[in-house]
C-alpha cells in the first residue's frame, strides 16, 4: 500500500536529521582510507558505467539511514507504481509514463482507449519509417533533391533535452559515418534566433520540425510563423517541409500543413520527452533510427537498474538520497554538474531544466506547503574548461557546492596527441580525478590565501566512452534521480505551476492591459 | 587616505545589517505605487542605457544606508587609486590596468618602464594594422589567399570573454556587412574540442591564434600542439598560421613559431582582458579594428560613469551595493543572469568566472580570513528560453534568487513578423518586463500549487540595442561591479589561488607520483 507521506513524516526523519556533521570528509578521504572509499562507494551503473561516491561526505552509518529512509519513504513501491500507470503527476491528473517510450517494466498501461507501450512504439516505427525514407531519397523536396538538415523549432523541454543530445552525439555520428543529416534547433522568440538560424541553413533542402504537445506554446507558433513565412520567401511550401510533433487533440495533430505529424501525449512532460517523439524525430533524422533506439535502449537499461532495493546497486536511487541529505541535511544550496566532456557542453542546461523545473515546488503533491527545503539550484559548464572559470569559487568560496562530476576513459573522435608522455585524453581524466581529490581533502598552508579547506564533497560517474546507450543510460539516471527526490520531498515533480504566472502577465502586457508596475515597465521598452 | 577595511569593521555595519526586513518587496510594487518606483529607482547608464532596480527590495532608508556604506569603505576612491596604478592586486603584487586599455581616467600609469596607456595602444593598433592587411589580402596563406577564419586558442578568460562577445556581435556584424570573417574557439583539454573545430574549418584559409599570458597554460598548450600536428598533416606551415598572444616575458613572445606576436601583461587578469589583445587580436580580425574600437569606446564610457560617486548616478556602483546587500543582509546564496537576447547566449558564462573567480573567496585582501558571505554562485542562461525551464525554481522553489535581466528595445538582425498584433521583438519585451512583475508580486490562489509567493527581487538593464557600443558597456558595467563588491568585502578581486591545487594534483597523476584516493581514482581511469 503506497503512502505519499512528507518527507518529515517519516520515522527516520530524526535520525535523518542527527547525521549533520557526522563525517569529515577530508579526513576520510585522506591516506589510504581514501583508496579504500574509491574501491568501497562505487555503485555499478547500466551500460558499463560506475558511480563512484567516496568523495560525498557519507560512511556506512550515513549509509544505513539513507537506505531506511529510501525504503519508508517506499522509493521502489512508487517508481513501481509510476511504471504500472499510477496517477502520479497529481496536479494536472495525468499518469506519467517516459519511461514506457524505452520499455515495458510494469504492467500493461492503457489509457485514451489503447495500449500506451504499443502507442510509443507505434509512434517511433512512424517516426523510423520516415526518416529511413528521407535518408533513401524517398521523401525529397519539390525538385526530387534530398533534405540535408533538419530544424527543430520548440522552447523548454522541447529544446534543452534534443539539443544537448544531438550535440552530445554530433561528433561520435560523425566519426562512425552515421550523421544523415545536421540538426539545428530554433527556440527563442526573440527574432534574432530564428532569423540566424534561416540564415545559416540551405532552407530548400531542410525540415522543419514544430515540437508543441499543446499546439499552443507562444514562442513556438511564433516561430513557426517566421519559419513559414521565410520558407514562402524562399519559394518553398513550407507544407512541404514542415512536420509536427504534438497531441492528437492538438489542433496540430489533423492540420493539412505537415508533410507528417508524429504524436506525444499527455504523460509525457517536457523536461522528460527526449525519449519520446519530441527527441525521436529529430534524432532520428539526424542520426537515423537506428542510434536513437540505441538511445533508447541504454536509456532502458538505467530504468531497469532504478528498481533494485538495494541502494548499493542503484545508482539513480543512492545519488537521489544523497542529493536530500546534502540539501535538508548538510543544507547546501546548489549542484554543480561537471562534464569532462566538450560534447556534454549543453548537458547541464537539460539537467538545469530537468531538475529546477521538477523539483523547485514548496507544496507537496496534494498542494499543501512543505517546511523543509526541497530541490536545488542546478548549474554547469565542462571541465576543464570551468576549472578556468568558477572552480575559484568552488574551491574557497564562502558556500559548500555539492559536485557531480562526469568523466569518460575514452574520446568520440580518437583524434589525439601525446605530448610530455600523455594523450590530451589522459590529461583531461587527471584532471577530474586531481579535482575531486582536491575538493575532498584541500591543503594547508601557511598563507591562508593559498589553503584550501577541503570537505567539499563530489561524485562521479564513470563510463568508457559517450555514445548512444551510455548518454541514453546518463539522461535515464538523471530523470529517475529527480523523480526518487520528488518523491523524497512529496512534491509532484510532473506538473510546473509556476510557469503560468509569466505568460499570463506577458499576454496583458501585448493587449496593453496593463496598470501600476507592469504599465511603467512596459513603458520603458516602448510596448 | 585609503584605509582598506573589512566590510564588518565598518561603522555602517550595524545600520546595514538592520535593514533586514525592512522591504516587503510584493507590497511596495503592487498597485500604482509600482509605477513610482519604476519611474524613480532608475539609474541612467553608458550609451543610453538604463539600469531599473524597482523590483529589488529596496527603500530610500535602504539606499541612503547603502550610499553611506559606499562613502564609507571609500568605493571611488579605491576605484581612482586602481587607475592611477596603485598595486591593487595585492596577492600578486600586481597593479590592476584592464579599464587602461580602454582609456585614461587616472594618473599616468609607468611600469616595466612605459606609460602602460601607450603599451596598451601600441599593442592594439599593432592588431588593426595586422587585422587591416588580413582584410586587404596583404597577409596571406602561403598560395597568397585570404584567410577567411580565425581560430582563438586559449581557456577560462582567454576564451569566455572573447567567445561571448564574438557570439553577441556575430549576428549584428553580419547584418552590418562587417564580419570579415568567422571566428571559432578551441578551449578544452578535451581531444574532442580541437578535433571537432578542426574538422569543421578549412584548414588552408584559418590563421590560429595562441592566448596565454605566461606561455605555460597546459590546455592551451597542448591544444597547440594539438593544431600544428593538424596543420603539418594537412601540408600547411604552422608558423605561417599561428598568432600569440601573450606576455613580452613568455617563451612564445620571442618565438619564430609565429606569423605575428601581441602583447598583454600582468596587470590584466585573463577574466578582465576581453578588453586588451587576448579580446581584441580575435575580435579585430572578425570584426574589423573599427568595431573592436567601438566595443572599447562603449566600456570606456561606462569605466568614467563608474566614478560617479552619487549612487544614483553610477549603476555599477548601485549594483554592487544592492549585490551585498542581498548576500549579507538577506542572506541569499545565487544570482541568475537573464538576458533576453538569445545573441548573449554565452555572455552569463563569461560573467560566471568574472564574477565567481573574483569574488569567490574567504580571506580579505592581507589574507586574513573573513567572517561574513562573499561572492554569490551565478549562473544565467537567455530567456524566454529559461522561462520553459528553471524559471518553475525561481518562482516557487525553496530558496529566493535575485535576477538580472537585461532586455533590448531591438533587435539586431531586424528581420521580424507580425502575429496576433505584435512583432516578436515585442513579445520578447512582453515577456521580460511580465518576468519582472510576476517574480516581484506574485500572485494569491486557493490552490497553493499555483499560488506565487511573490517578492523575489530583480533589476533590468535596458538598452535600445546590442551593439559594440552597448556590449562593451555591459562588459564593463559588470567587471566594475565586481570590482566595487571586491572592495566592499575587502576581497582581492584579481588573483585566483583556488585554481593552483587542482593543476598541481593533475601533474602528479600524470606523471603517476600517487597514493591513497588519488592512486585509487587515477587507476578507475586507468590511466
Amino acid at each position: 500500500m503506497i503512502d505519499w507521506k512528507n518527507l518529515d513524516k517519516l520515522a527516520a526523519y530524526d535520525k535523518f536529521l542527527a547525521l549533520k556533521g557526522r563525517v569529515n570528509l577530508a579526513e576520510a578521504m585522506s591516506g589510504e582510507n581514501g583508496a579504500v572509499r574509491v574501491a568501497k562507494y562505487s555503485v555499478p551503473m547500466a551500460c558499463g558505467m560506475k558511480y563512484n561516491f567516496a568523495a560525498k561526505a557519507v560512511d556506512d552509518d550515513v549509509l544505513s539511514v539513507l537506505a531506511d529512509l529510501a525504503k519508508e519513504q517506499q522509493l521502489i513501491a512508487k517508481y513501481q507504481e509510476l511504471l504500472d500507470g499510477a496517477m502520479v503527476n497529481t496536479g494536472e491528473k495525468r499518469l506519467v509514463l517516459h519511461q514506457l517510450c524505452r520499455g515495458q517494466l510494469g504492467k500493461d498501461v492503457l489509457a485514451d482507449g489503447v495500449n500506451k507501450r504499443d502507442f510509443y512504439v507505434s509512434q517511433q516505427n512512424k517516426v523510423a519509417a520516415f526518416a529511413n525514407k528521407v535518408h533513401a531519397g524517398e521523401i525529397t523536396n519539390a525538385d526530387g533533391e534530398k533534405f540535408t538538415t533538419v530544424v527543430q523549432i520548440g522552447i523548454g523541454g522541447s529544446d534543452l533535452g534534443p539539443r544537448a543530445v544531438y550535440i552530445a552525439l554530433e561528433n561520435w555520428a560523425r566519426q562512425n559515418d552515421t550523421l544523415k543529416m545536421e540538426a539545428r534547433f530554433i527556440s527563442n522568440v526573440d527574432p534574432d534566433d530564428a532569423a540566424a538560424v534561416l540564415k545559416s541553413v540551405d532552407i530548400p533542402h531542410s525540415l522543419f520540425i514544430v515540437v508543441s504537445k499543446s499546439g499552443t506554446t507562444l514562442e513556438t507558433l511564433t516561430n513557426e510563423s517566421f519559419v513559414r513565412n521565410a520558407l514562402r520567401e524562399a519559394g518553398v511550401d513550407p507544407s512541404k517541409h514542415m512536420l509536427a510533433v504534438t497531441s492528437e487533440t492538438s489542433p496540430m495533430a489533423s492540420s493539412t500543413d505537415y508533410l507528417a505529424a508524429f504524436f506525444m501525449d499527455d504523460y509525457i512532460g517536457g523536461r522528460y520527452s527526449a525519449s519520446s517523439c519530441v527527441g525521436g524525430a529529430v534524432l532520428s533524422l539526424a542520426f537515423g533510427p537506428d542510434i536513437f533506439a540505441r538511445f533508447l535502449n541504454g536509456a532502458a537499461e538505467t530504468d531497469k537498474a532504478s528498481l533494485n532495493p538495494d541502494i548499493m546497486q542503484n545508482a539513480a536511487l543512492l545519488d537521489a538520497l544523497i542529493g536530500v541529505y546534502e540539501r535538508n541535511v548538510l543544507g547546501y544550496m546548489c549542484t554543480a554538474v561537471l562534464p569532462y566532456s566538450q560534447a556534454l557542453s549543453r548537458f547541464p542546461a537539460h539537467l538545469q531544466q530537468l531538475d529546477m523545473e521538477s523539483n523547485g515546488k514548496t507544496v507537496n503533491r496534494f498542494g499543501e506547503p512543505v517546511s523543509y527545503l526541497t530541490g536545488p539550484v542546478l548549474f554547469g559548464e565542462p571541465g576543464t574548461n570551468g576549472q578556468h572559470s568558477f572552480y575559484q569559487l568552488l574551491h574557497q568560496g564562502a558556500n559548500i557546492v555539492p559536485m557531480q562530476f562526469i568523466g569518460f576513459k575514452n574520446s568520440q573522435i580518437g583524434m589525439d596527441i601525446d605530448i610530455q608522455g600523455s594523450t590530451s585524453q589522459k590529461k583531461l581524466c587527471a584532471n577530474v580525478v586531481a579535482q575531486i581529490m582536491a575538493f575532498a581533502c584541500g591543503k594547508e598552508d601557511e598563507d591562508p590565501n593559498k589553503a584550501f579547506a577541503g570537505s567539499r564533497p563530489s561524485s562521479i560517474i564513470i563510463a568508457d566512452q559517450l555514445n548512444p546507450e551510455s548518454l541514453g543510460a546518463l539522461l535515464a539516471h538523471f530523470e529517475n534521480k529527480v523523480m526518487f527526490q520528488g518523491f523524497l520531498w512529496n512534491v509532484n515533480s510532473f506538473d510546473q505551476e509556476g510557469v503560468q504566472l509569466g505568460k499570463l502577465l506577458a499576454k496583458r502586457v501585448l493587449a496593453h492591459e496593463t496598470d501600476g508596475g507592469l504599465k511603467a515597465l512596459a513603458d520603458l521598452f516602448e510596448i
